[in-house]
């Protein structure tokens, strides 16, 4: 059984004006859809993001693996890596948002090849990483301040959110549309003692809900320490709340509360160092870029062996990796964190039917052969019309914002 | 689809008088022979350790897998967890050598559960663990001292080796037969300044074999440096010199050789702390006790995170442990060393043909369903048969040492 024919779909998906402290997410979020299709005639289904530089290394890739065996998964890595010379390393030119473009790339296509394989054995794909030790995954509400509109658009049925009060508002409507049991909120948009005083009403408003907060690296070390001193005994964790490895460490040393990171530890290579500086003591997984399904349970039993703990990192996504993200999760014994998602800021799927409705916060883990998920060709011929009619390559938060506000900087850290 | 039936075989197989820093090998080593049936008639075979503190774990554990899907790999671990609850910890009375019960007993059980994977796939294992990335697996010849007979037997064909001339002929042998590549000395046997001698000619009579030595910690630091200061040019590693993560850190410090272990290291929760005091450079994989083939292939991907080099543990074994051996090593990319394995000094089997002859010192991967071995009844009743006419219930290598040496004592260290 071989790889006899990859199909790549960039497409658009309608995305809310949510604030991060980079700017704001433009109207379109991009990703791109992937089927490998074996000689046999089976279908394996993946997603990953729609950049260019991912694209073009999906499209660079994609022909060295036709011929593959969809077991071989090392091989499909080792090819990757011989069809991308230049896609190593955190920052290198070639770096997808920098993630590694070869993990990026590697794991776009193995989430497929197990889809495959548990089609081949009427197996969902958790029973190929051990097995589901939970019959669902918790996810975390993910709270965005927000403008009220795209520009030149309609208001949408969010609103603006843009104080505490209003947040705590809109963690009212995800919590009764979805049922989540904890709260995430996106950071580094306000003054930090608003965005204190954010977390302290939600608290107040929700007293049983573990609460986060992630600033993506947006403040100083001085900042971050005056934060997490008012949040104490507020946080579950405290995610990325300064740049770098050093400056994680000194903030950690500050306060009992866990940190938590997507931006320091963003593969392998760099978990020896955190360790030993003691600088994060919760991972936050994403098989897109640490390599796939597989890699990530070796990442699971990786903090558990080092004493740290896993959460699990969300971008801008569809159900198809939605579907990976609750296989994996589900045969992850030590990810005792409820994961993140923006699946609930996206009204739109590629996949068929509506497999995927939060009861409680939590999704249950399909029991179909692979992802359990099917394409629905005609929402993807629609979200890849809008992928050519939005004639947008990138994204860039911080252009958009420019457009709301013309003096607006990106600043590292920005307070 | 369900685990039907287990039945648990011990078996003994005649071993020769090798020597190491404990005593002598006994004339049989004991194992046990797994067998798992599921309720379609699909079944899975195992092998593991026959001491009565394995044998009783593997009795114990085994009616709780009655009913357990062979995919749900993770619930087996807990069930067997339930099931041996006081089966934890290092030197725990419950320990298997050293080794935690739970995870020898989970071991012991995971491998006919993927040797079923691959049956009903129609694949080999080493597919289910993200393919083989060689075709075949090499081997180190496993060079031990010895007495040339048993207590009241006649010599055995290799005869006595007590001299390092006897033991470049016993590689000679050894690498005639096999074609191994390089060469492991079992240490600690002989005063050190003549196991370095033995080195030394190893190396004058094969300049082109990895050459390692192992005395299982039976050297005290000093001795360990006198002897690595020796042999610096001259050693692939040398495994576990001294015993004690600091002890082996004092060494690792004084020398440039790498330091491997498979004392020091025994379970993921020791690493980090090797790690910390970089006591040891490589570790060695077995998946009898690290807890299977799945966490095995974990072992590799930690190994090399943490820049750690991973080499294969060996004891004394039949057919079905060398299967699962080649499955995981072939599986396991920066498994960059010669694997250990007593199995040439083992002139009996319990699979049906001859399925392993090594050339060049390797063995290719067998490329049928699951491990690729099937069980023959007549020479497993056989050796069924020597275990309850043996009437030897655990290995004691100091004891029957003072059968030829009625002064005998065991000393660590040693030297
Ligand atoms: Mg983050
Ligand atoms: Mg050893």
């Amino acid at each position: 059984m071989r790889i006899a024919e990859i199909h790549l779909t960039p497409v658009a998906i309608p995305d809310k004006p949510l604030l991060n402290c980079k700017g704001v997410h433009q109207p379109y979020a991009l990703r791109t859809v992937i089927e490998v299709i074996c000689d046999d005639g089976t279908v394996g289904l993946g997603e990953s993001y729609g950049s260019t530089k991912a694209l073009e290394g999906l499209r660079r890739a994609a022909p060295a693996l036709i011929g593959l065996d969809p077991f071989h998964l090392h091989e499909l890595k080792s090819r990757v890596i011989t069809a991308l010379p230049e896609g190593g390393g955190i920052n290198a030119r070639s770096a997808v948002a920098d993630h590694k473009l070869t993990d990026v790339v590697a794991s776009a296509f193995e989430v497929p090849c197990l889809d495959i394989q548990g089609k081949l054995l009427g197996r969902p794909v958790a029973d190929l990483l051990g097995g589901a030790v939970r019959s669902s995954v918790s996810f975390s509400a993910y709270l965005f301040f927000k403008f009220g509109a795209h520009v030149g658009q309609e208001q949408d049925t969010w609103g603006e959110v843009l104080t505490p009060e209003q947040m705590v508002a809109e963690a009212r409507v995800m919590i009764k549309a979805h049922g989540f049991r904890s709260l995430k909120l996106k950071g580094g948009v306000l003054h930090p003692d608003l965005e204190i005083e954010t977390m302290l009403k939600l608290r107040e408003a929700f007293p049983d809900h573990p609460l986060r907060i992630d600033p993506n690296g947006g403040w100083t070390v001085e900042t971050a320490i005056h934060v997490a001193r008012k949040l104490e005994s507020v946080l579950e964790y405290l995610e990325d709340p300064v740049i770098g490895t050093d400056a994680m460490a000194e903030v950690a040393a500050a306060t009992s509360i866990p940190l938590a990171t997507n931006m320091i530890v963003l593969e392998f290579d760099q978990i020896a160092e955190v360790f030993r500086k003691r600088a994060v003591q919760i991972v936050l997984s994403d098989h897109h870029y640490w390599g796939g399904l597989r890699a990530s349970t070796h990442l699971g039993k990786l903090c558990e062996t080092l004493g740290l703990g896993v959460s699990m990192h969300s971008n801008s996504h569809l159900g198809i990796t939605l579907a990976a993200m609750v296989h994996v999760a589900a045969a992850t014994p030590n990810l005792s964190y409820d994961c993140d998602t923006h699946y609930p800021w996206i009204g739109v799927d590629v996949i068929e039917g509506a497999p995927f409705t939060f009861s409680d916060g939590a999704l249950t883990v399909p029991d179909g052969p692979g992802l359990g998920v099917t394409l629905d060709r005609d929402s993807l011929a629609e979200l890849a019309a809008l992928y050519k009619q939005a004639d947008m390559k990138e994204r860039d938060d911080t252009a958009y914002m420019k457009q709301f506000d013309p003096g607006y900087e990106r600043r590292v850290p920005r307070w």
